[in-house]
């Protein structure tokens, strides 16, 4: 629309390629955005510029930190020897908050797609294999659990899969995944039947 | 959580205060801002800090603009007896967008409510007193008709109230305002009781 001012279109034309905001949403942000004070646009506007200048990745799980090691691979009370794969920051965040996870993580930063045009060069697969290695090798006579943590969906599971067979000729590594199956205080009514034949399938005894 | 470096921490913190951006998306949001490459980080973190330089608003309907008088108030199709009072700027573009109003606006800026401490000073009313007769004294023996276009809470009503009051004494204005009723393709099912008790009072007659 013509009448939207220059200044405010080119900002909600970039507001609206971030994750999770519409065009609408990109609009009423934008006209927000106009009506704080000018030092509020300046420091976000700084905090933007500068995102990447103090954060580091952590060389052993690829975790975005303020450090390196960051403070989870860096805590001697953690596990080296459970390694949970995630796809991206937010999945570690997730389990943390969960808060009985005594291992370390690994993010893989994707999962593959072929659709996607996402192959094995585009996530830290090689990476992955490298810190089990190092891990290994560190701990003598250790053996390694890899928690596969991927979305149950086909890309997770293929990627999974591909994990599985990378590590399948190495008896010191084992790899499991976590569940499927209906989450605590779902209706059943409401739970999609693949979800219901992998409830069914990984059924447990009542103790 | 201590796991999430200062400056996504900052950020995160920044756009959960932008309307309709939660905790989590913010998160989200911030977490992908650091994957874009710096080039674009700098130009979004520029259009920000240049946001309001290069707006003004319409001395006539304050809407913020490229130019002044905007391009509707400086369309000489556009009929200026015919004065659409608004909330904000969005509405202007749902109504632009519906396509077939011929007049002029009015952004009062916001709408009274005691409940948040917004009075009469505080909206653009004593404004649109001043556009309405310097409306008046241009054209000579015309009449302005006021199209109250707010939302029909409470707040909107007290509003259309307030304005109606303003220039009832003035027989060469008529407030007049849009019709509360069901939406096209709404089920009726579903419209809210308020609506139906409006949609009834408001009937005319099938032609």
């Amino acid at each position: 629309m013509g009448i939207i001012p220059k200044a405010l279109k080119a900002l909600t034309l970039d507001l609206q390629r971030l994750p999770g905001i519409g065009p609408k949403s990109a609009r009423r942000i934008a006209y927000y955005m106009f009506t704080l004070p000018q030092s509020r646009l300046e420091f976000l506007s700084q905090t933007i510029k500068e995102l990447q200048q103090s954060v580091t990745v952590c060389q052993f799980c690829r975790l975005l930190s303020d450090t390196n090691p960051c403070e989870i691979c860096g805590d001697s009370a953690r596990n080296p020897l459970e390694i949970c794969v995630v796809e991206d920051n937010m999945d570690v965040f997730a389990i943390e908050k969960a808060g009985t996870y005594k291992g370390v993580y690994f993010v893989l930063g994707g999962i593959l797609s072929p659709a996607k045009g996402i192959g094995i060069d585009d996530i830290a697969i090689s990476a992955l294999q490298k810190r089990v290695n190092d891990v290994l090798k560190q701990k003598n006579n250790g053996t390694v659990e890899i928690i596969l943590a991927l979305s149950p969906s086909t890309e997770g599971q293929t990627t999974s899969l591909y994990i599985k067979e990378l590590f399948a000729e190495n008896e010191k590594v084992s790899v499991t995944r976590f569940a499927i199956g209906i989450s605590v205080g779902s209706d059943l009514d409401y739970v999609d039947s693949f979800t219901l034949q992998e409830a069914m399938k990984g059924r447990i005894k009542v103790e």
